[in-house]
Formats: structure tokens, C-alpha cells, sequence
């Protein structure tokens, strides 16, 4: 069981948003899909769910080509940044008519995890803000018991404290009941805390496609005086520096040999967004 | 010279935006402010810019009562993530506009910030991104060197390579000619890193007003095994907890005692997002 994915191409125009990109994202794992703006993630996503099409390539949903074929794409429920949700309809309405199309959608816990996010569901998808139309639809997103979940997005306009309660719930309903999940987000030091596995996306070309322990295990962060930190840098494999009053922090690749640590210096794991960065820059 | 505020309330029909807030921002500063949303932030904003009313109270800029005063408004640069500048004017057209408008506009280090973020100026407002909408505004906000400058939500669509890009500028901006800077933000823990006063608005009541210094000192962050970490918290004054696979943390308000500290637990500083999260729920 898995979302295979087979050399897909994308043009637009002069841009190639998609560049041969091969991956599988397996059963019950929960992704980080990573990219910067115009990476190619929104198209991937797009393209998994049939909403456009690739025009080379092939996606299948558990064997089964998803081109067109609805038995396929009722497995996948993406939830993304764009609205197709008619402006005057009512939340709780939206939630009644996606709980028809997918069958197995939990009523019970939409409405609960409303409650939370105190969303009003008799409110029409117009009058909402930005941080509610991302609510409304995360709790879709949650609630509709598909073998994949695809988020675009999903944190848009929530305050800290919306965005901490939809971490744990995803945790909680990941916990509970188990599926594959695509999470494609900017801020990834926050959703670090979340995924399993991740997978960077450069200009239409997969990077990187490792699990997270991987991939922070691959380097070590430093703090400590600028004096310390710039001496202790030297000849090492630097990814990136912070200065923050006196203290420095040092982001290094490679592994640290703990009894050449000098008095004075912190060490601490290495920081995915920093890594993303360096990996992304240029 | 500050920014003072005296006693401001402000009514949107049934919903009181502020309520009799007093504040001081302090010569070249660095605040962050913030709140969840709806709290007030912008409506504080606009309303020290001039752009709303209040209902009641004053704000004097330099002694200087602000309302209509011109004088003391061309000492405040308000960027906000509404748009007030013509669709179809071009980038550079904007950064002259603001030239004639803000006399100390540094149109040189604009060009180079515009290079840096790979933003080309010849394009219309309307055809930018919702990344580069903001990063527009935030190159003139850095670039406009008013004395006052008010940033609400700047990192607004951008990825986490042009959030540490405007996170690196402000700060160079800022030891080269330093003003009072106040970020308004959803981004609490990246902004963190920058800011030196954090000030947190509540249902249109200022809440805190201290030096980060102060707020992370306040408590620490312990992490290590499930069981180890729930021994520890007994008895103490826990702000929040995570799990991350084997590995929990806690967030505890109160002083350290080093030496009751049991084998295997990891001490780190005080996440600020954690607790402001703590301050404003519910």
C-alpha cells in the first residue's frame, strides 16, 4: 500500500515545475514534503489528486493508476490552499457534504475539533478569516478517515496557539488511527516535531528523501561565546551561524567527538530549518 | 524620545479592540509584539500610524501628539500586510514614490535588498506573490530609516530561506543605524532570536511588557525520557509538555536546582513561543 510515483514531468510555460521525479510515500508514515516557493510542491500534490495533470509521468494509489480513475482518488483527501468550497455555504454543511463523498468521514470528531478551534460552523465559508478558512478545512483534513492525507499548507494564518492544538491533534489521530500523511509547510522547524520523514523538493528535482532521524543525526549544533564557537569551527563542516548578542551558535555537519569539546561550549541537535536552508539556498 | 501611549481604547461594535492600553516603546528597540489573533496588534498599529481612531487616549511620538500631525507621523513607517499601493505601479516606481514621501529613503540599500531576494523591481504590485508582496514592503520598511519603524506580520508567504534572509537584514540594519523597531508576529520563536522586548497584547489588554531576557528566565525546558521527565515534574509549575517518539519535554516556570537535577535529563532555555502560548490560551 503506498502513493508510487513514476518519473512525472511538468511544464508551465518556460518554468519546469517538475523535473522526473520518482518517489513513494508509504503507508502510515507521515511526510514532511519541503520545498521553497516555486519548488514544485503545490504541482506534486495538484497532479497525486488528478487536479492536473503531468505531462509525462504516471502516479499510482495502491497499484492502481490515479489517472482518472475515482475508486483510486477516493483513497486521497487534499487538502489544499486554493477554496473550491462555494462562498456562501455553511461549515457544517460543507462537513454533511464531504462526509457523503467520503464515506468513512468522522462527524462526531469535526464537530469536536470545532468545538476546540471554537469555529462556528453555522458560519458560510465567506465570513471567515484566513486562520478559519485553514481551520475549517484541517479539520476536514482530520476527520475524513482516507488511507492518504495531503495538507498544503495547513498552518496559513493560525496564531501559535491554533497551530500547537493542530499539531496534536494530527498526532492524536495519527496515534488513534494510522495513515499516510503529506505535510507541505514552511515552517519546518516547527513541524519537525511531526514527521517522520522527510523529503526536499529543488526546483522540480527530489533532493532528499530520508527519515528524519537521518537527516538531524547527519550534524550537531553549537553555542557558546564567538570566540569559542569560531575557533571551535575551524576546518569543520559549517551549514550555518547565528549571533545573538554575545552568544554564537554554530550549525555543523558531521559527527562530533565529544571528548574534543571544549569547556564553555553547548552542543544540541542540529536544527532541520537551518539544514533546509543550506540545502536550498541557490 | 518613544513612542507613548496613553490610555487607548477602541470599540469595533460589540468587540472593545483595546481597552485602556498604556505603553512606552523606547528609543531604538526592539519589540515584538505580540498576541493571538484578534487580540488588537493591528488595530494598535493603525492607530499609532494614524490610519484608525481610537476611542478614547493619545499617542505622542518624540512628546508630540500624533493625531493629524504630520510631522510626527513622517517619523513612523508603518509596513502592514494590507496593500495601499496602486496595482499597477511598478516596484521601483514605489521605492521613488516612498523617496519623495520618507526623505532619508535609502534607495541604494533597497536595490540591494531587492537583488538579495531575487525580487525584480520592474514587476507591478500585482504581479507578485504573496511572498513577495511582503518582501517589497519589508526592503522599504528597512530601507525608509525613519526613526520609528512597525512591522505587522513581515514574513507573510515567505519561505524559511527568505525568513532568515529578513531576520539577518534587520539585524544588519539595525547595528549599523539603530531605530525602534516593533514586529508584530505569529512567528514567535524564529522572531525570538531578534527581538530584546517582548510585548503581549490579550484581548486588547497589554499583558507583559518585559526584556526577553526576563521572560526566558522565568523557567527552563527539560527533556529526556517519558518516565524520567514525569518523575521531575512533580510538584512543579509545568507550562506544557511534548512527545516526540521516546523523548518528552517540559516547560516549567520557576528557578533550576542544578544539583536535584537526576542523571539523563537534558536542560535548555525557555521556549518563548511555548509560553506565550501558556499566557494566552483560554
Amino acid at each position: 500500500m503506498s502513493i508510487e510515483i513514476k518519473n512525472l514531468s511538468k511544464n508551465y510555460k518556460s518554468v519546469q515545475a517538475l523535473d522526473d521525479v520518482s518517489i513513494r510515500f508509504e503507508e502510515n508514515k507521515i511526510y514532511g514534503l519541503l520545498g521553497r516557493n516555486g519548488a514544485g510542491k503545490t504541482t506534486l500534490l495538484n497532479i497525486i489528486t488528478n487536479r492536473i495533470f503531468a505531462d509525462r509521468g504516471e502516479v499510482f494509489i495502491d497499484d492502481i493508476p490515479s489517472k482518472e480513475n475515482d475508486q483510486a482518488l477516493q483513497k486521497v483527501y487534499l487538502m489544499s490552499e486554493k477554496n473550491f468550497y462555494p462562498d456562501k455555504m455553511k461549515i457544517k454543511d460543507i462537513f454533511r457534504w464531504t462526509g457523503e463523498f467520503y464515506g468513512k468521514f468522522d462527524m462526531e470528531s469535526a464537530m469536536n475539533m470545532a468545538e476546540k478551534f471554537e469555529l462556528s460552523t453555522n458560519k458560510v465559508v465567506k465570513g471567515l478569516s484566513t486562520g478559519y478558512t485553514s481551520i475549517f478545512k484541517v479539520i476536514i483534513a482530520l476527520s475524513v478517515n482516507t488511507p492518504y492525507v495531503l495538507l498544503d499548507e495547513p498552518v496559513l494564518g493560525l496564531d501559535a496557539n491554533h497551530r500547537d492544538l493542530f499539531y496534536k491533534l494530527l498526532i492524536e489521530k495519527y496515534s488513534e488511527k494510522p495513515s499516510t500523511i503529506i505535510v507541505s509547510t514552511h515552517l519546518i522547524e516547527e513541524v519537525s516535531n511531526v514527521i517522520e520523514n522527510v523529503v526536499v523538493i529543488k526546483k522540480g528535482k527530489i533532493i532528499k528523501d530520508e527519515t528524519r532521524e537521518e537527516l538531524l543525526t547527519a550534524g550537531y549544533t553549537i553555542s557558546g561565546s564567538a570566540s569559542l564557537v569560531d575557533q571551535y569551527i575551524l576546518g569543520k563542516s559549517v551549514i550555518g551561524l547565528d549571533v545573538l548578542g554575545g552568544l554564537k551558535s554554530a550549525y555543523i555537519l558531521g559527527e562530533l567527538e565529544k571528548d574534543k569539546l571544549p569547556e564553555g561550549l553547548e552542543v544540541s541537535r542540529m536544527d532541520l530549518q537551518k539544514l533546509f536552508i543550506q540545502m536550498t539556498n541557490a
